[in-house]
């Protein structure tokens, strides 16, 4: 079996015992709380982890691009929701995924693609299935809660124009900056009660809401109430990563990603130490630069997974990651030598996913053997 | 022919009569300054780009990754530089690249790296060459130029131990903080002395330099004098980027990449519009974030390339990017429908363009026609 003192560097690993941990952590709160959760696969982009998150072998999934969309259609999911603005120069590729038996779901949030979805629904004698998004906390895009008119007016163009209005999504991404428990715990009530309020709306209207779901990674795990929600979306919750537990989310100890590299050269005159991961391994994500614990461009462990104090990639160039002690700590620079291998966790299990083509799976985070090697995809 | 209307977006976007331009311009400097170029495949990492921009089908050129060593290998070039510091654990996989009769030379900046290659050229028969690393300008690695005594036992570990002491190489990688084409001058004469004089430490201890390697793209095109340089080295230059104009490097009419995007929701009441392109398309990459023109995640043109004025990816999610008009500008925001395509010229090059894994080759930026479509790899 190969050992991850094997592998070339740099090399994305991934702790499955995170992993199934992570994905039981979330799916026991959402059984309590009595709502099934979409597992969103734009995290992820592979099979392999998405069959260990979802609740059958055919979806409920989410996922972020119509290659997405194909690519786990090929292997027998059919529930899935993209989560995008569908826009009128893609109703081609979603009418063909549909045509392989796909329940593919798309999302709106304006008129001119209510009408576009209309039609081609029209067009093909398929009632394509849409969700209105809402805006429910000024983080992108969405209808807001208060536009009632202009959200009565998207859901008849779709119910009456041919395709199946089947209700609402929200997004709070703005969870991200919350800054402590009490706010995530607001957020996701503000979340909960806009998507709720809005399929209201729609009904009211005599409209069908079949469909009020909600969801990010950080309102997911806060929420304490779901009522009148049917689905739960999330994402990174299957890695986590530094932002999720800057943000008090996960700790540190249940992040499943981490990029093994090797140590390449050495300024001990600037307490700098250099890796062959840069930016291009481990992305230019720098999503704790606003968190109390700025963590550069990724915490350092030891090759069993354990951090060094205070030690984090300072900085990045293309295939060079500089590593220091974080400032305004005391802590000594690790007396690491040439060849000397580490792993890095991510600020963002996305962002940092999407620069690798593959998974090396070990078992737990002090296991060396690679169990198994999972390829994932990108493009569009 | 395929009109880029007809692309799936997000799509890259190559202007190949700016590439040549670029491409152009670099060379008649260097013949002017007499010294020959080493283009950095690492930003195209592409093998029709590479034919382009070298000075013959086999090389010279220089590369970040063994991945693009073999890629390159197996397409024909023969004289190749691997850019990073070499570690042991790497020498097997440099040993087969040069056993496919392929010129590759790695570099070196320490003691441990310099025996452990001249231990695999002693086992293997093969006098592997090396290039010694010099640190010019506190960017990153490489030794020091006031280091004598390190410099010249790194160079008799190589040239007594069994290895081919090449000589030394430089990247003055700060010039990318200068604020003045007189700091860029003074930037690029600075690496040209680090490296010239660490070459003539070498030879004063009997040792060989034949080769005295500098480059970064703004060195390269505001060095006035390269006396006892044999090669420069640069990458970025062939595609130009945001940063590269922001540093007074190029125009944005030079800028050769571009992301291709549709408009999929405005949020008209904060002046915001949302493409299909987030960081996922356009990478993280904030390189003018320290710059005068601070562009956002890129800067917005329309169709034909021309800019908007003032308009930026102001924020970025997976696959979203937000449109919003610049701080304290008063242009008004474009009238862009859902549907509508937009280009977006990136920061860097290098980081946007390892997002995708296809160029559409365009003749110019007016070009609406996909002359060609050449594939990007990526890994290690």
């Amino acid at each position: 079996m190969t050992s991850i003192e094997d592998l070339e560097t740099p090399s994305l690993l991934l702790d499955r015992g995170r992993l199934t941990h992570n994905a039981a952590r979330l799916r026991g709160r959402l059984a309590h709380l009595g709502v099934p959760l979409r597992p969103h696969l734009k995290t992820a982009k592979s099979i392999d982890v998405a069959r260990l998150v979802m609740d059958r072998p055919t979806g409920p999934a989410m996922v972020s691009t119509l290659k997405e969309a194909e690519v786990f259609a090929h292997f027998g999911l059919r529930d899935l929701l993209y989560a995008v603005g569908v826009t009128p120069s893609k109703l081609d590729r979603v009418a063909a995924i549909r045509a392989r038996g796909v329940d593919l779901c798309v999302i709106v949030d304006n008129l001119t693609a209510a009408r576009a979805v209309a039609e081609k629904a029209r067009d093909t004698g398929d009632r394509i299935p849409v969700l209105i998004e809402i805006d429910s906390d000024g983080h992108r895009c969405g209808v807001l809660p208060s536009e009632a008119a202009l959200l009565v007016e998207i859901g008849r163009t779709l119910h009456e124009g041919g395709a199946e209005l089947r209700g609402i999504t929200t997004h709070a991404g703005e969870s991200y900056a919350c800054r402590s428990i009490a706010e995530l715990e607001a957020m996701a009530e503000q979340e909960r009660s806009a998507a709720v309020s809005c399929a209201e709306i729609l009904r009211a209207s005599g409209l069908p809401s079949p469909v009020v779901g909600v969801g990010s990674t950080p309102t997911a795990h806060f929420a304490r109430d779901l009522s009148g929600i049917t689905e739960v979306h999330a994402g990174v919750f299957m890695f986590f990563d530094l932002v999720m537990a800057g943000l008090g989310v996960c700790t540190i100890d249940e992040i499943a990603l981490s990029v093994l590299a090797t140590v390449v050269g050495h300024r001990t005159q600037k307490g700098a130490l250099f890796v062959d991961a840069g930016w291009m391994a481990l992305s230019r994500d720098r999503g704790t630069a606003g968190q109390a614990a700025d963590q550069g461009y990724g915490l350092v462990c030891d090759i069993n997974g354990k951090p060094y104090r205070d030690l984090v990639v300072r900085a990045a160039n293309q295939e060079h990651g500089e590593l220091g002690i974080r400032a305004g700590s005391d802590a000594p620079l690790p007396d690491l030598r040439i060849g000397d291998l580490v792993r890095i966790l991510p600020n963002h299990a996305c962002a940092t996913g999407a620069q690798h083509d593959r998974y090396h799976v070990v078992d737990d985070a002090s296991s060396r053997f690679v169990r198994d090697v999972w390829p994932r995809f990108g493009g569009w």
